[in-house]
């Protein structure tokens, strides 16, 4: 093994298993482990196994007891971490149950823990799903704010969604569009673009990295006719980011931004909200978008697809997302040079 | 001439003297002439002599009297028919005046006209200049706006942007960002969907067209927990349009509509604001797109770009959008049947 290989697994959460998530492991496994790191899973080994009869897939699944074990058995079974907080329920695919909302949050704190401990040299979480989380009362829309908060990054902590030629970072993300406005602050994009240029030197290896940032209104306002926010708001903001000695272009009109000789011109775009950042990506790499947290202290990545409960069992769910955030993520912690015991040489 | 071509020419207004207009037009009629329809400008014939001399354009420049006269001459010279309010001043690149809105918009009216009486198959417009027409006291921001209200179709018009694979229509348009849920209604929609569906049909010969919706907040609002303008307003509006027997789909979160495979299963897509209708279309074609105005009683098409006042005189500006402008309007009048007399048959 290579000195810049790290060592430690990546720790794949179950995310949501009444959702896609086990399944698609699962098939990762089985057809294209050549093509990803080794990893190991934190869920139920006997679910596992399950799903893998039900899709009729030949899989050795074998239950671990330490990380390091994944590396020597990844070429001849599954790795399975047992999830420590168990499954309340026998789990029925596309029916989510609040009862297990406890074991689907333990398999990402157990994850986050060895990453954080070095026994894992990054986090890839599966999908989970906002309605049951909210039923079950748990206090975090998503896996960028609770991660935000167990890592006391409340501050720091930001979305980023990388896909082939494009990355955009939303600075606000779960909110209706007729309250964006309200929440869009200088700070707020000042912090967005710090996390962004941080990223992209240590997870991206871009020594000296352009942002892009994305005007809210339509013609980037045009001097105040067409709104405020870039006057107000985005403009100071970028010459922040410009004191602090980031290269940064913009705020240009959104719709200016995203053809392929405009993207050469940057590393990044800051987005103003959710969909500012998800059209282009989406549209240009449907399925194989990446979600990665920045501005935490260890890596995690996640597919940009959500539980897909109507695809669970059909076979017709795509590995594509889930293998890119492997991949992905399994380049930064080799970038950040995460080496042996997980932590940064 | 065979039955299905129109007889009429283009009519192309001057645009903002000061702009890229009458530069791209010119150098069209020297370099790409044969891959566009007959068309004639609205515009001051020593002005463009200018320009030729000043871009060192080999081109004769012909004054019309008729546009007839622009299919006889059109392969040897340019046909310019003199717009009728003069240009109050001496016209300096890149600085527009005040003074000579007046002539801007004669120019428009001019085309209108021609087109309305069947002299000119269809309209296209080269950019205006909204902060000069607004210094004039002109009171419509747009094109768009202004052809509505010369047409008497207020509530009819819409625009339609036409990129290669993809039609957009925005239902509303030059707005902040921030006021666009407070005008959105269940009526703009219904309106912006039967323009479109009659638009789709006689501009595009799609008997049985199919429309997409798109959602205003992220995820198409999670059941009203990302907003509610998909449940009051979207949804309702969508049904009536389905109502009406048009195909429907949606309303579906913006950052799935835009990928090859979605657009393939639509001919147009209903976007709620400027940018979720610009983003996608930019990104695929940047440089090719075409502003269609639908809900008119006549074809008026426009370049997607601006006035371009820092390229003027430069030859970098692309004549691409200009060109598509010209050739979408030629098909729509063949498809329309604008025979002879430009009159439908």
């Amino acid at each position: 093994m290579s000195v810049s290989d790290p060592v430690a697994p990546l720790a794949l959460t179950m995310g949501e298993p009444a959702g896609i998530g086990g399944e698609l492991a699962l098939r990762i496994w089985c057809n294209q482990r050549d093509s990803v790191s080794p990893f190991f899973i934190i869920d139920d080994p006997k679910r596992l196994s399950k799903i893998a009869h039900a899709c009729n897939l030949d899989i050795c699944i074998e239950q671990i007891y330490t990380t390091e074990r994944a590396l020597e058995i990844f070429d001849y079974a599954l790795p399975v971490l047992p999830v420590e907080i168990p499954l309340e329920t026998n789990v029925q695919s596309g029916l989510p149950d609040p009862a297990n909302v406890r074991a689907v949050i333990g398999s990402i704190d157990q994850a986050v823990k060895l990453a954080r401990g070095g026994l894992a040299s990054a986090v890839v979480t599966n999908p989970i799903h906002k309605g049951v989380l909210k039923e079950a009362n748990f206090p975090f829309i998503s896996h960028t704010d609770y991660l935000a908060h167990i890592s006391g990054k409340n501050n720091a902590a930001q979305m980023m969604i990388v896909v082939d030629g494009l990355r955009t970072v939303p600075v606000t993300v779960h909110l209706p569009l007729r309250e964006v406005a309200s929440h869009l602050s200088i700070d707020a994009i000042v912090q967005a673009g710090r996390a962004a240029r941080t990223s992209l030197q240590d997870d991206f290896g871009i020594k000296i990295p352009c942002l892009a940032v994305a005007a809210f209104n339509p013609h980037s306002g045009e001097d105040g006719t067409l709104g405020r926010e870039e006057i107000d708001i985005i403009t100071p903001a970028a010459n922040t980011l410009r004191n602090d000695g980031l290269k940064v272009i913009g705020p240009l009109p959104a719709d200016t931004l995203f053809h392929a000789e405009a993207r050469s011109q940057y590393d990044a775009v800051l987005c103003m909200y959710h969909d500012q950042a998800l059209i282009p990506a989406k549209s240009l790499d449907f399925y194989g978008g990446v979600n990665l947290t920045i501005g935490l202290s260890f890596v995690r990545t996640s597919p940009d697809h959500g539980t897909a409960f109507d695809l669970v069992g059909t076979g017709a769910a795509r590995t594509d997302s889930l293998i890119a955030a492997l991949r992905l993520a399994a380049n930064i912690a080799e970038l950040r040079g995460v080496h042996d015991n997980g932590k940064p040489t």
